[in-house]
């Protein structure tokens, strides 16, 4: 029933995706995915790609526990089947069926009698928010621990308590998820986004979902640019693919991690560890042009991936998209990060807005005015025909900005950022001229 | 009569223009070319400059029709004796004798009689301003038509009209004017005004007269630079000189387009299309200087002949002075744009304001300070004496300034700009520093 | 008696200014050079850099009258034994004994009587203060003169007074101290005072007591810079040294000139005329990191001997640390500039902020993160122990910005800089990261 019911849920979702229900698609892939219990290594990664391949071509990557990739080493893999901690009735008062967040990620396994006052110094609770459960791992320390409610913790009674861990902690894999979308040229945009947490909508599905909607629109299209997507656990996940694919790195000209994508915050991007790369300016222009509140946030290393991807040795020209930041939203990391706390008008305006993004990647260009002497005489070219609508007047001085400053040193970005006109006018306008004669392009001087 | 009054009026003119009326006589340049009706072509030009030519030898151009200049085209020349309509009483219900302005500018020939239900779509008029006739033109798309006061538009009955532009459009030539002033050094400062607009007085006589008035006042003295004058009708014009001057372009350092000069709003500086050429810091300089509100505006691809002079193939140096800029005041391109809105105070601010631009531009070298090592000792030379006055202090720390960055890399302006000291000080004191030994010119190292 | 007791005095300070009373040793010093009479030569320098040779090594120089020291003359030495003013009766109006200020320095000698009409013509007072002497001197032009307070210059009556200044103005030689603490490397710290100021506390004698005890301390400490401190006649000594030195200037990475560093203002830091220079930069990131209110003054080309060493042909990287600036404060070059103006506390702030520069200047070096291509494992090398305290978070942070921009291209402190932390936990971060090995240091690329 339930796989015949999956197979018919996730028909129905390719049809949203590819229609115009998109926000609608994505939410409900975030719900797909939302029970699995997934933790940087385990079934419950393979099994969120699996969902994912249903939607894109994934490429599978299994990394064998032990590899080592740079500073680090991939840890054994991690699964779970049960747990909860019984009292001395046999009743669960903790119960991982209920919640995967209830488990420390990594935990080792564990049966056996404990007093209260042992139990409690494995549990894990937010006083501060009392009826949410946190969210904790310890994957390089060997340790076990629940998190629990605190309003539940603290009825608790003096007892004799069963506390069960049934996970495995084997050599194994690390597996991770990849798709390259080849485009007219070698020079690649990377994408990036981590599927190592457990139930938590916000950090990090609705990123995942987007990502995967996103590719799933540009494998339907031709691109100038090659598109690469990684699916890949936090901070190891990205360590063993530079280190697998050091060479491909070079090619890499733009790149985003994003993350915390479906809250409804405004957006907050972290410039890339260059801080004048061209896609800062690009999502900056974005953002500025949406006319929405938002935040350009300078580079730190710490936060996400893109500490990686930035590290010294890489300094690849990839920030950081997300609405509103890690730890700068009380539900971050706990149950409340749920299903009610992501919603389809948030995922959407995220995904518009990445769109809008690649949409600049591929547009900016430079070109050169080959009437560069006095301005062309546009009215017997018939330029002046098609302009119209209430915008008339910023489409007529889009063409003059663009001739302007089409000398070869400026692409439509430098002169979107100059003229203070959205982008998209300028490309149309660029459009427009190369129409008529008067601009070609030119391989760009940067 | 006529001929014998002008006679006396130009030497009258001629002789306020040397005396110390100088505004006065400005304004009533701007009175002798008012009720001239000129366009891109025709006599109203040709007169205007001969009026001009009372006062500066002027070199009269003269361009066929039909001659290409870069994109464009000398469109045929345009003349016009005489227009009007009349009702079915034969009363003349609007006279081009009372306005030039009231005939769209480039009307074809025409007469014939209209309903007014016709007469309407050939007719222009401003609602929002009822007594004030409109400015139109229709260059280079074939047409007729009328400019009116809205109020007396309103008024006219159902009737049959008889319309009459007694107009010619045939192969002739564009005409601009041009005056060279040899200075020492072949640099070379352009000012360029356009001649092209009939009666109204900011847009564009006030700038005519000052430029006429400045070209008199350079010609009578000694100057570093060379100095080039051009009164030329609108883009056509600029084209046509650039396109006949191409290889003398490189040796404009610095230049301006003024238009719009005669109001009584504050300075509105529009910089070159680069943005940090040396004319843009010198008029902010100077215009800071004065104490009194101003505008620096960013360079962007329309407005004056600015255009031109900085499409990309040229970029010259060079920037528009204006007062009020066109379109920012209600009056632009009507007839209110008229004797009483302009006025000798703001004509001759202008005119002293360009002026101190020029001694900058005439002052601003580069020096090399003869005593670098440790201050000279400026007692022992006499210099304190020279220093007097309330400014004494600002005349003490100007020596100290120049001696301190004279080092063959900060040039007056940049010492200027630097110490927030004004460029008359900084220069008078590299004045007294050369005249006792302490400073030497040094060949501009930009 | 007196001999006996300065000896003792000087023991005792020695004392403190190796103990924990460094502010108070500090001002006791000024204390001790307060009663002597300084000029730009004489006897009063002398006795004062023999003062601070019993805390530091100072070579003694002196410069013949008449030597010419680039564009200025070592004048002749000046000394007085006495002056005053005496009425008919024989009374002392005017006793240079109460304060050394009551004569203009370099007065020559004169012995005669004059009306008080005469009288009033060499007085110089204060009439806004009317209880202050003025300071006031007269060394390249010759002439006498009396300073006295505005009130008690009022009460003299029509009276013959005798007027005497018993001082000497002969071929002799003018005087300073220097002092060179070896460092590891010839790169070279400059610190330079005035000492040719009587009677007054914050202008200069609180800078040269500070820069006595901070010389004291580093010649205890080993260092990586080479130190010099200079306590010099302000404008002839500067000079005088830069001549006779031009090739050691070479050396000189850094360098601050201290004055009017005694008094209870907000510290001001007047930039090189470099403007960028490292210790422009050093010095404001320990301002900022203060927390405490501070301005950051541009380089003006007069203030004290920042003149000489940043003069064109130096351009030494010399910045000039103050309190209160001179002529910002009423007290300034008056009798009221006094031991009470002065506080300990000011002073060991000064001397405790000038060390913090110096630390930083000792402290900033470029590393390279031996382990580039993403994060190094930190919890495999025991590196977390290291941090405790409130501060754990900013000592870890640290640690990845550390991380992340050394990259040969960064030094400590552009990344102090970027990551607004503040200087030290950079440098411990850094330390702690040579020690495990994942940061070696660089020969500095700027």
């Amino acid at each position: 029933m339930e796989v015949i019911d999956r197979t018919e849920r996730i028909r129905s979702l390719r049809e949203r995706l590819d229609g115009a229900d998109v926000p609608g698609a994505i939410y409900s892939l975030v719900e797909e995915l939302y029970p699995i219990c997934r933790s940087i290594t385990g079934n419950g990664v393979r099994e969120t790609l699996a969902i994912l391949g249903e939607f894109i071509p994934l490429e599978i990557h299994e990394v064998p526990s032990g590899t080592r990739v740079f500073d680090w080493t991939v840890p054994r893999e991690w699964n779970i089947r049960d747990a909860y901690i019984k009292d001395s009735q046999g009743r669960r008062v903790l119960d991982f069926q209920d919640s995967n967040l209830h488990v420390v990620g990594y935990s080792q396994p564990v049966n056996r009698k404990v007093s209260l006052e042992e139990l409690w110094t494995h549990l894990y609770t937010l006083p501060e928010h009392p009826d949410w459960i946190p969210y904790r791992t310890s994957y390089y320390s060997e340790s076990w621990g629940f998190c629990m409610a605190h309003s539940a913790a603290e009825k608790l009674k003096e007892d004799e308590y069963e506390v069960c861990i049934d996970s495995t902690l084997t050599e194994g894999h690390m597996t991770y998820g990849e798709l390259l979308i080849p485009g007219a040229s070698s020079e690649e945009v990377l994408f990036s986004s981590h599927v190592c947490h457990p139930a938590m909508c916000n950090d990090n599905l609705a990123a995942v979902a987007i990502m995967a909607a996103l590719a799933r629109e540009l494998r339907g299209r031709q691109n100038r640019h090659t598109y690469r997507f990684l699916f890949i656990p936090a901070t190891i996940g990205a360590i063993a693919w530079l280190s697998a694919n050091r060479d491909k790195t070079r090619n890499i000209r733009h790149g985003l991690v994003g993350a915390c994508l479906g809250d409804s915050g405004s957006f907050h991007y972290k410039k890339s560890r260059r801080g004048n790369a061209e896609i800062d300016r690009i999502v900056s222009h974005v953002l500025a042009a949406s006319g929405d509140p938002y935040e350009i946030l300078d580079y730190v290393p710490y936060g996400y991936d893109e500490r990686q991807f930035c590290s010294p040795g890489f300094n690849l020209p990839m920030g950081c998209i997300m609405r509103t930041p890690h730890g700068r939203f009380p539900e971050y990391h706990t149950s409340a990060d749920n299903l009610d706390f992501v919603q389809p008008a948030a995922l959407g305006d995220s995904f518009s807005m990445i769109r809008q993004v690649i949409d600049l990647i591929e547009g900016n260009r430079y070109y050169l005015n080959t009437n560069p002497l006095c301005e062309p005489q546009l009215g017997k070219r018939g330029v002046y025909s098609h302009l119209d609508g209430p915008d008339r007047l910023t489409q007529q001085r889009s063409l003059f900005w663009v001739l302007s400053f089409s000398d070869g040193e400026h692409s439509l970005l430098d002169i979107a950022e100059r003229s203070k006109v959205r982008f998209d006018f300028i490309r149309r306008a660029a459009d427009l001229l190369v129409r008529v004669g008067l601009l070609i392009e030119q391989p760009r001087t940067q």
